[in-house]
């Protein structure tokens, strides 16, 4: 009788525990639109709000009828009683996976900012989220494939992929994505000029910063609620989460030379890259993984920009994509006991999973945006690129009553 | 021993579990201090801001020594020792409690921006949070006549009136006492001209996005700490707080046209909708729920605004005054069986207790406005207003460097 | 065996409450970041954002290593397996212990903002969190010299020092070390000009305000999880925390007419001085305290800003510094039984807490920065505060748009 009791506790704050990692995901939506805000010019902020956050309402339609049974074998469309089952935990455990599937798209929108059509965005984001996502977390982490295929994995080389939090089957997926949608699309006009890269100025930096705050904090949420229950919360993945952020604004204010943009994107570089690996690798291991991951971010970001003349506006390429594949490999070596982490990894499992992630990704993301192409067009006319997003599809500007004024 | 143990951990966790709502519903109060300086013109934000946080410091006053005894017969006045009973439990629970009080006179500030008085408005404040709330609070949740009332209502009808986050006791309440209030005040001046509507621009979506994001992160606590004890937790309160927040948003980018002020409202709209029947009724319904509440609240709105020429700045009695009726009556229709919901509710006992909302309301709105309207003048100057709220009352702008520049 | 299981889940939810914590003080560093951006010039915005999150990175490494260590004689380089006894509880306590280490240089930020150089201003930081702190921490709370020192306080003055979360230890230690660094400084050009008064316009309110009210969301962990397990968790230190939240509003309105700096800074003012007593004093007590430190603030901030003629552009030093004692005296008087409290605080062993702080502080103040201005300078060169940190430090304004435009 009291072994049922402390069963049920057991569910409630599973429920509870699962709760707060979903709503601190949510919030990093909020932190997505405010980076993105603050990043581009001020005749684009409100189509950046905008987008995320009908995103995240398209991404829950298609995940909850779609995207969650095919990758967790569960069907949604039944009675209430039913889904009340254990509290409503499943429910619960949906909301917090579909905030990861939700960053898929969120991440893409950094990337494509300033020129691309609302329709066809929101389009991929619903397949993002339905589909993509789902069949690739059905591999790694769902019920459907993923015991077949990381048995397969483990066998071949040691160890299944590890990826606690999502370096990889989030971060890396999604700024993988988000390279040819980037390239199909192009770059923003006056972005490069006869060959010669024009960097366009960003609007706001306390936006930025404050999207950077609510990533950051939300990001906790993220790792530490990845545990899936309460009792196996981890401290280590807390504090190595906290380590990664440290490393990265630190390496993101020395490499790149106290520029407010690399101090708050080094942040997310840093925890972008923890993911993986922040249920075993050191907390000094978090805290170079961290550094590692600005020093990257900062490199890469100039050298898409300036080199290979790439306008991934908010340079989600670099930061996700690149550095999401840091992560997953850096978890293979950081996590072994010899460098003070708590083992149980393989590096060529990590390398295997951070060569399939990237090839999943461009395909995909090929195909979709490809045909979303063919289909819809991606691209805003001239006229209302030159207008801004905001007035031609939002038909408004973010500060109506300064128009007013003028 | 065990036994008493698992009880006083319950207790613990309830009373974290209860704190944690507070603080969330807390933060929504931040919400609605940016929905409003956004929605306001710049000369108004500041009052916008200052109007929120010293109503909810007026309210814990006269919640505390007034509202919390009256609806829930407890007294505050003793010593710390006896306060601690329980680890301070019923002290959460006042903090829980207080922040649904609190929330009354923040959605009347929406609609009675820009031209009312401080003084009185947080005078009204006082009363609304000390008195008026409390009232209709003891009759549907309160301990006092609660269960006389309740039984009573469920004798005539089949079921008490259901109302789980507060739609009708919280929001509908809040937009029906706001309505004789802008009545009062009457119109903005220059916002109808020899009867045309001349629709003033608003300053900044961008902290729009920010209150609207806020509320519907708090809105969590809001709705799923409503079951006040961890072990009643429910994850369909939950994810049917996130459906109907998707339909809001869903629903108020179509109806919306894309307008950022419907999208971001229209998750507002869509969770004022859950909040009764966020307990019983299945996903798909939440998410046609708040589907229908952003359709109400677009509509509504322009009919409010156009056709009645009611100038409710934020649109507060269609967002959270119809918007509240919606929900109280679609927990009757969503929350039956047959519908996919659990059960337990009567569309009878759910329209008289809108019936009931809406009377209750109005009476009190025009009896409390009325007469501070005679004593203190609700209005302020026309050289005030034109001036704007901000330098009037708080003998500053909202941006004071910008002044010393030109 | 069912204990076991009980004292595991203990365990789980120890660390899940302190996380709990750490986060939401996390948060209020971007409070204080919000808060300083706007309260200092817009030329000065992206240096008051950069110098806290780096700040708390700066810290985490000092803490980590030094700090943590010299305070609870834990040594954290070792393995992560031995690092995850009891899942990892050391490690988040740490986290959240370094958040209050990590706070004395962002009280320190606001004083000394828009002239001091960035290194030895995040130099300090460093030996703040990792020296300075942790040694008072060390004497106050931590495992090290705390038992026999507060033995020997006990013995001369009937009661350890009572500082539950940190008026003293954390506030009016950050204050005070402010004091010497903003006189060794000197005021900011154009502030006083022949020995008379020139306020210098702040920039922006609603980033005051969202800083404030981050900060007083994430003082709830502050003080709240300041009792550091789930079981000793207390409603009333919660709704202390609010009430004293409520008397600083209120007083911040009536004592600053209305000005929202003193109304939002009001809210803090009374969380400075409630930390010390929050689990003891009653909540009447808690809300005259708050207002009493609204009072003191306002009355002190004009009494340093204009007769003193220190320019301390937050008004740390009243803030932080003289409520802080406030706070900490505050808890001797209203503690005691017969004025509704707990009891067991001696009012002397507060006093001589708060002299200890005072004298310390001072010392440590003028000995860091005094060294750092010897070593490598404090200010910045004229031109450089002529044309703004921002421009100066990070080479960028705060809206780079904005500069392309004209």
């Amino acid at each position: 009788m009291i072994e049922d009791g402390i069963k049920q506790l057991v569910q409630s704050l599973n429920v509870l525990y699962l709760l707060a990692g979903a709503v601190m995901i949510l919030a990093m939506h909020a932190g997505f639109a405010f980076l993105e805000a603050g990043t581009v010019r001020v005749k684009n902020q409100v189509n950046a709000l905008v987008k995320i956050i009908v995103d995240v309402s398209v991404a829950t339609l298609a995940y909850y009828f779609i995207g969650y049974p095919l990758a967790h074998k569960v069907c949604f469309v039944r009675s209430a009683t039913s889904l009340m089952a254990d509290q409503g935990f499943e429910l619960v455990r949906f909301f917090f996976l579909l905030m990861f599937a939700a960053c898929i798209s969120a991440i893409v929108s950094g990337g494509v900012a300033e020129r691309m059509k609302f329709k066809p965005y929101i389009t991929a984001g619903f397949f993002l989220a339905g589909v993509v996502y789902p069949i690739f977390e059905a591999l790694i982490w769902g019920e459907r494939w993923s015991p077949a295929f990381q048995g397969f994995v483990e066998h071949l080389f040691g160890a299944p992929i590890h990826d606690f939090a999502g370096s990889m089957v989030v971060h890396a997926l999604g700024g993988w994505i988000a390279l040819p949608a980037i390239l199909i699309l192009g770059p923003r006009m006056g972005r490069y000029v006869n060959g010669k890269s024009k960097p366009i100025p960003i609007s706001n930096i306390p936006y930025l910063a404050l999207g950077s705050w609510i990533l950051i904090l939300g990001w906790f949420g993220f790792n530490v609620m990845s545990s899936q229950s309460i009792e196996t919360i981890s401290g280590l993945v807390a504090v190595n989460s906290l380590m990664a952020t440290a490393g990265g604004i630190i390496g993101g204010t020395l490499f790149g030379k106290n520029d407010p943009g690399f101090v708050h994107n080094g942040a997310l570089a840093g925890l972008v890259a923890i993911c993986a690996g922040s249920d075993i690798v050191n907390p000094i291991a978090a805290f170079v993984i961290g550094f590692v991951a600005a020093w990257i971010f900062v490199k890469a970001f100039v050298w898409e920009q300036e080199k290979l003349k790439i306008d991934d506006v908010l340079g989600v390429w670099p930061l996700h994509g690149i550095n999401g594949i840091w992560g997953g490999i850096a978890a293979g070596i950081f996590g072994q006991k010899v460098l003070g982490g708590l083992g149980g990894v393989s590096i060529l499992s990590q390398i295997f999973g951070a060569v399939l992630t990237i090839i999943y990704a461009l395909v995909a993301g090929y195909v979709l945006y490809g045909i979303l192409d063919k289909v819809m067009g991606l691209r805003l006319t001239e006229e209302e690129e030159f207008n801004g997003s905001d007035l031609s599809i939002h038909h408004i500007t973010a500060y109506p009553e300064e128009k007013f004024k003028v």
